[in-house]
């Protein structure tokens, strides 16, 4: 048995909190929650951000649809139950990544109303910021970098969202960016100046 | 628009590595799998471990049923299949968490080999550390705190490991704990030895 040594631990009970962990990362955790069309600029605008944060020293992630499609959710598709399945359990694994103290974000065209507002029921107010995509579909489908748009138009792909399969504007997001009038890099630091302004990280000295 | 200014950002294409956040983390993710009997002392050796290593300035996180039985896999039940998707779901969102840069725990018996052996793929070598608490069911049946032996054993529970459902002890786990032989606080030193040995965390200076 080794003797308790090197360590020079106090011991508690009980959990470590999450303003524990925050105080540690000098920063506090939230879902920023990206929703638009595909190509609309999410993702692009996620890993900008993250790079920025990250420069700052903040801890970040980003769940998209690689590391979730092929993992947690690989067991679900496309059927009305499993998109809302898919977007429940996104929802509850930001949850505890915001619980961990990180400034998560998920980028997924996540397009029902309802889905989107059970993950901000889920995270609880103050945790959650929802931030709309919102480039015009003309936009999104000149972009077309995988060329989705061009088989939902052909008839290839049913069910697409924008195409023939709906898309709801969130009523009440707390960011709007239509990545057509600005870049990924301005949009990174609107978000930047907007996580200062609510404390979830500490403004640069001037 | 606003104007690029205090961010002083270098822009980057493509996503954060681990390997960055792990860098600004000064530590490596690993999954520390936590399976035993009920009662063999999985959750407090783990809150323990917690707080030694958040002492020492390192992020942890723990997933028990507190967290993941309320909200991701709420939807759950107890049948084999539901037991399975359970710790199938517990050991992806483990691998987000390490790549993530998190020392993750795990505290959740997981009586079945086949089900810790999937999670020990999902997270591939050097990623999952198998920590059986091999306390003897006599202990545990003694212990008893939340009454739920006795229940089994009145055969008011049903499918209760150890008493009429198997626990199936791991072949090669990377630590045995008997918490019949050791306080919390012993075996928290022998896992943060572990993690030093392995370059996970860095050794304190003597």
């Amino acid at each position: 048995m080794s003797k308790i040594k090197a360590t020079n631990i106090t011991w508690h009970e009980g959990h470590v909190g999450r303003d524990e962990r925050e105080k540690l990362l000098k920063q506090k955790g939230v879902l920023i929650w990206f929703t638009g069309l595909s190509a609309s600029g999410k993702s692009t605008i996620a890993y900008t951000l993250e790079h920025a944060l990250v420069q700052r020293g903040h801890l970040c992630y980003v769940l998209d649809g690689d590391n979730i499609r092929h993992g947690l959710n690989k067991n679900l598709g496309f059927s009305a139950e499993d998109r809302a399945e898919n977007i429940r359990r996104i929802g509850e694994v930001g949850k505890l990544f915001v619980d961990a103290g990180l400034i998560t974000m998920t980028s997924f065209i996540s397009p029902y109303r309802a889905d989107r507002d059970t993950a901000r029921a889920t995270l609880g107010a103050g945790n959650f910021f929802e931030v709309f995509c919102d480039t015009p579909i003309a936009i999104c489908e000149q972009r077309d970098p995988k060329g989705l748009y061009k088989k939902a138009r052909a008839g290839e792909l049913k069910g697409f969202t924008g195409i023939d399969d709906p898309y709801e504007a969130p009523l009440k997001p707390e960011l709007v960016i239509d990545n057509s009038k600005c870049t990924p890099q301005e949009a990174a630091v609107m978000l930047v100046e907007l996580l200062e302004k609510v404390g979830k990280i500490p403004a640069l000295a001037e």
